[in-house]
């Protein structure tokens, strides 16, 4: 079977030019096929600002207004998403931007509204992997931006965590998957003060001793309750590592590796 | 041999969301194989105006530093090409959106500095016919935003005509090709006032006839220079129409047909 590795990268990379530049060159050495998703960053809050949109906050989640979800639409999947591709063609590497849209992708419905009201933000209904698989094989990379549509021609802004392990999921039908989430910190830490206390290896039985010790704390659950849902939906393994050791954490186990 | 479409619609039908919609439900009938690029329109000056960024005319022409360069990416390939390319999903049309970036298919040059710098911008170098027919070949439709990119990783700002002739004079080495401008005239008149005023035919010799009988005026002739200069490549057949009468120009013959 073929090998992919679906890796997500978060908004403080793309924030932080450098950064980008070595996680790309990175990204572009790794061998094998590979898709990326791409967070968003504080370029959207920024020209949001300067555009006289205003950023609404419900319950500490940003509620997408139809200005703001164009916002989102600009810069993630134009700016952010057209620049990373551009730089991979020159890291000689076929990269292909897409949302959920292109090729109709990764499909959602609107979020119904319950408590909240998020406006225009996408539930994940459907991945295309057939069209992600078709675009591998011609030795294309997919760059997705974390926007999805839904059947009645509307774009959605999309969670990139949750964009990221939908369509690694759904990809084990023509793949061994390995979903790397790459992020500001070296994996997932027993002391978040601490970079050097990083826990090398997750099993849902650790997984679940670290939470009842408190070791493991609210941010991260989310994260890795997605992560390990992956793996039950036939993931081969999931690594969260620092966008920084992309490499060292394929090939020698750097961050923290969860596997069932 | 196949046929194919590469239809290009102007800025003024993507600034009037009633109008988008009327073309985009005729370019979603139209049968067989097609590729659509779509120009600007004033979103990008309007963005451009609220982020502060002042446009900057040499001679009549808009020089894209990189601010306003970082803004066409925005506008032009991110919001409107995601518009459309969802718009279309919604007309059942597997639409994909792409900068020449993506995929590599629009490789250019930053235009070379002689009596005007006129920025970012890219001359056309290549156009990757063969990855623009995989795409078709697997019933994508390509919808271009008129961006391109160079080898050294930069996104260049590229005029829409240009990039749409550049890929129709390329696609003949896969299909009989017929290109299409719609625009807010519907055709090219002998007299700008007069919309009845259309010229059905034209020839090489009778344009030749019209531009010295002052008929057709200086806006016209690039445009026409540029069709003409498509047919001399191997296109079959030019067509210049309102964007609201696609359907009856390439079944009735409405609009300016330009062949050899």
């Amino acid at each position: 079977m073929n090998t992919l590795t679906v890796i997500k990268i978060g908004g403080n990379v793309i924030d932080d030019p450098a950064a980008l530049h070595r996680f790309l060159r990175a990204f572009a050495s790794l061998s094998g096929a590979k898709v990326l998703i791409h967070g968003g960053g504080k370029v959207a809050t920024q020209v949001a600002e300067k555009l006289g949109i205003q950023t609404t906050m419900v319950e500490g989640r940003r509620i997408t207004d139809q200005p703001m979800l164009d916002v989102v639409t600009m810069v993630y999947g134009g700016l952010v998403n057209k620049q990373v591709v551009a730089k991979l063609q020159a890291l000689e590497v076929n990269a292909i931007g897409l949302t959920g849209a292109d090729g109709g992708t990764v499909l959602a419905r609107k979020r119904p509204v319950k408590d909240i009201d998020y406006g225009m933000v996408g539930d994940i209904e459907e991945v295309d992997s057939g069209q992600i698989q078709f675009f591998l094989r011609q030795d294309l990379t997919p760059v997705f931006a974390p926007i999805t549509y839904n059947t009645a021609g509307d774009l959605l802004n999309t969670n990139a965590d949750t964009m990221a392990s939908a369509i690694a999921v759904d990809m084990v039908r023509h793949n061994q998957v390995t979903l790397i989430y790459c992020f500001e910190k070296k994996g997932v830490l027993k002391d978040p003060t601490d970079e050097t206390s990083v826990i090398n290896q997750l099993t849902p039985s650790l997984y679940a001793e670290y939470k009842t010790a408190g070791v493991i704390n609210k941010g991260m659950i989310p994260k890795l309750d997605n992560a390990f849902k992956a793996l039950q939906n036939g993931v081969s393994k999931v690594i969260i590592c620092h966008a920084d050791e992309l490499a060292s954490a394929v090939n020698q186990g750097a961050g923290t590796t969860l596997q069932l």
